[in-house]
């Protein structure tokens, strides 16, 4: 069940039935001359996407989709907020959806460079009912984050897909879920150097010198349609599986 | 051209053709009992895509999901972000364009409760550069916004389509759109009033006494796919023809 | 009746009458070679307090005189605030009086390029409110912007009296008003081309190589005083009128 | 010579003669049964007007109207800007200013809960300079506040015309200068008691509890339209000389 | 006691005897070549200590040790909070403090450049609930700002000890206390001149241009440990009595 | 070297040996009934004084004592920032070192709560860079967070000295570093139960509920101040080696 397709007489119900929502969270950043600048937000998304087929207790969010990406930067395309205005943007998307009854909400997220800031806004939003005392008026929310390739049985998977050379951005296996989305967009090119070097960065330009065509450590010309689909079937049955326990945690 | 489906070398090519790019915002919010929460996002992103259909220069960038909407708290599944927030956010995306050089972004709108907002966050971005000088290393940026039921032709034909109780929110012309788009969703239901009161509205709890289901002044079980893709034809040529003139005037 | 005037007493008994309060908005940006500074703002208030003459049921509250003005910063004297700022300015005079027991402000402004922004610290005044839930314990607040301009009768008022070139910035019917409230500020100039060129515009280093003298559409040497008083009277009826219907709704 | 009252090219032929600005800054908020809410505004402007008068080498800008007044929320019709906004706003004031090249600011204060603020916007001003290095590219502006009441001759001449029971709020003198600036507002009340308490305060709470009608140690009963023209005398005199001679600190 | 060296039980316990907390501010800034960077920190932070010692009744918190000081930042090593920063940090450091039971907050300063600041600060957290109106659910806060060579006895002492040349930046007093506090720390220098030169300051640049070693006024060659251990001593009895009366006046 | 004891003569030598600097940080909050307030910001502290121990290329700034900690605020004594401010303090921190030349900064953390909001910042330093191009004026900053537990050798260490029982919160370790640097403050309680219980968390509230004296999962009666020698002695001698080659890879 998808917020976006649903009416509020729909919402309604199933917040008789849940209380609990699966939002994707990604970015939109450079992923290497064969990888989309929206791989961070379609990966989160059409796991989650497939996580709910079917499934009338699992609500789906609207995909928070320009994150924390400065570093890619260098790059042309690739767009960033500053983790002030993202945890400002999260805090609101929390607000709201507090407002109408929701209590616990699970972030999907697709994109390393974000892992931090949605902690922070965690704590951000935590600490405005912390901080207002023992009887604050602010109703409880608990929240989870998630990284899609943690998930249960994903990371083995895309070892055995990728058993070399996955990297670490502009992974075989984000761009072989991108694939197996939008296989009209498989790029077949011969990258030079056919591996991706390692390494850490500080900001756009430090980067950008040190890894020349934007990918880290991964040969991403590995990625194909089929492992996308495989990735992607064990990815959301995992969140299917991860999403309901949480859901059930408070009934 | 997508830039979420793009790579950076994709995007590098295209700022050789154009500096301008396109980006749908919208909002998430409820359109009474036959409409969907996401309807203000679907529609002008599913109008921008059609426009930038099989054309290399047009670059439709990701939609803003989710808006100005603090009025339709009331109801169920509706989201908001508080105007400074949006403001923020809108001016991290666009100093992030302006890092790669692009010099004119185009914001279709798909709500009117982010007119206001859309204009003070241009007036932000101007207001950097305007304060730091004639001599100002920043470089300038010229932005437009419009909203789609407002390019050349898209009223008349709403007009022609449902000359009666078209509304002005939860319109018949957007519910069919988003009718179009996802043809699945469509909700054959009778409405109570058929057509839905007029008036203004200050906050949630005022908007929720005045319109009961949440529709102002509209009738929108009119709405059928056959007329939403009338206007979706109709918007997506007015919108290619408005964008590329815009993207032209500074060459 | 003057809140700046007036002592807290005196504002203690009229929220005995009235619980609804006048504030005029402006701006504090040039006029071209012959209008004043503070043209934006002086006509609000000066039409605000003859709306206010002799009657006891309408307050008027201080001028907020600096408004968002970015795009004339090229001409010396202008000046703005960034519309985050104004926001949270005008968030604080509405916190301000709300604590007061005042439930309806109604903003007369001066300046176009404030309404967006405006409008847009409504939405986050009201936000707070929707944000917090049904059982709030904000109380309600309900604002209304208008524009002196657009009151009833004044637009055909100055059409009657400029008949050719009123413009849209450095109005003849802007100037008039201001001439009539400081007879001795009338300049007579001959100003080339005596009619102004129209257009759009950005920032301020765009405004300013696009009208070499700040006017846009005008020739403000038709302004007289005698046509200036006739404006304010009109406007001053039809803001009373306004404002009282205003005050009336929530009695 | 008033910044509100000039056009353009009035500034920019001032910027020729000098590079300094005079701006009131005050405060809306009670000042007891007899004393106006505008007073702590009205004061610093009379001032500055008349020290300005016949002078062509003083430019007064638009008055800082509403200030720091949290402490007199306690009072209908008292407003106040939270700290945080008076310093975005005055830093706003600054930048305009600064871009017309602007280089000395001086801020006659009416209001002794704005001094603290004044300076911390002062800082906030500097810091934005002295962090960006010593080869800034932000041009550097000089700032100064003073008070009223502190100019050279003003006490004494206030102690002498009540030499009793002056007070710290809502003084005999500060309502004698708004007596003599709106003498059809000279309110003659008996208070009870004759003479305000003295005392600390924290928030509106407490100081509404210490300060049953608002005033603190003074007997403004005092107040008269003379009284109040001798002490704009030599204010402005004295503020005259002191910002000529801070203007020619930097020729 | 110090809040750092104790337990949550120990604050428990203390919260029965007391509800007042004692809070050392400084800052991090050049103190001339003999001085230390540290020295507005250390010396409240060492008086704070003193005063405390062996008392129950006083409880230290952590002290804030960078405060603002960006016309110190010509010379390295020094460090600044933005003036906003700095409020929205007292205001958490209040909040936190607050829903703990705490109801009086003593801040004992040892920068003069704070003093705006915090004194903007208490005006910030005072705002919150003053805006909340009379039935705030905000419990209430009373704060008072002290600097330690104010405190009775304080400057008598320091006078007597350096009857000349004491100065206001770097001055010979508050070097003696850091000697006092670090006796291995003492620098004996010969400085040029011996009596630094006196005068106001901007920004960062203006501040180096005019005091080229970075002491004010000062000659702290005179500074010795003995002179520290004395000022110590009278400020720290001063303050237990003075943080006591402030704890006391609300039982 | 400390920067709190140095003299700005000294920071500008050491600038001329090193442009690197090392930063503890910390948080003020409940460390079960046995653990100091200050923990985390004690440890980080001890061991960067350790590490920079008559090493004249190694200097320790102020310690940022206050982190995030909303969660521990159910516990008398915790304090907090949100994570917003957190961010705005950091960043100023950052941008007053970068000032003077430094270009590395090595944070050497003692709170797992901090973690996120210190990446944060760091993307927000980052960010400011990335977004105004490849020209920027500001200079480039790179910039390290490491918690102490983490260091080469440390985890072990602590592990062979608390084999069972070291627990996540309230840590055995961690309580025997203070104690070791605070011999005086050891407390010998029994505690009950004597290991605490493990899980996650969201808010105060929530923490209380389930940690009851606010340890998780640790049993730090085992601490001693013979553990908390050994592993300030393998942290410092890590730490040490970790920032130097930090320093060294851009001379």
């Amino acid at each position: 069940m998808l917020l976006s397709l649903s009416t509020w007489c729909d919402v309604e119900a199933y917040l008789q039935r849940s209380r609990s929502i699966l939002l994707p969270i990604g970015s939109m950043e450079q992923h290497g001359p064969t990888g989309l600048i929206g791989t961070d937000a379609i990966c989160p998304q059409v796991i989650a996407e497939a996580a709910a087929a079917n499934n009338p207790d699992i609500l789906v969010g609207p995909t928070f989709s320009v994150g924390c990406a400065q570093h890619h930067l260098g790059f042309p395309g690739s767009m960033t907020l500053r983790p002030s205005t993202m945890i400002a943007a999260i805090a609101d998307w929390c607000a709201s959806l507090r407002r109408h009854g929701f209590e616990r909400i699970y972030w999907i997220n697709g994109h390393g460079g974000n892992i931090a800031t949605i902690a922070a806004a965690f704590a951000e939003v935590y600490a405005e009912r912390s901080l207002s005392g023992p009887n604050s008026n602010i109703a409880a929310l608990s929240m989870r984050q998630r990284n899609w390739w943690e998930l249960p049985g994903v990371m083995s998977t895309c070892q055995r897909l990728h058993p070399k050379h996955e990297g670490s951005h502009a992974t075989a296996s984000e761009v072989a879920v991108t694939y197996a989305a939008y296989p009209e967009q498989v790029r077949n090119l011969v990258l030079d150097p056919k591996v991706a070097p390692n390494g850490g960065f500080t900001d756009a330009e430090d980067y950008r010198g040190r890894f020349a065509d934007g990918r880290i450590g991964s040969d991403p010309t590995q990625a194909t349609v089929a492992a996308g689909e495989e990735i992607i079937a064990v990815a959301a049955k995992a969140l299917r599986e991860d999403f309901l326990a949480f859901a059930a945690a408070k009934a």
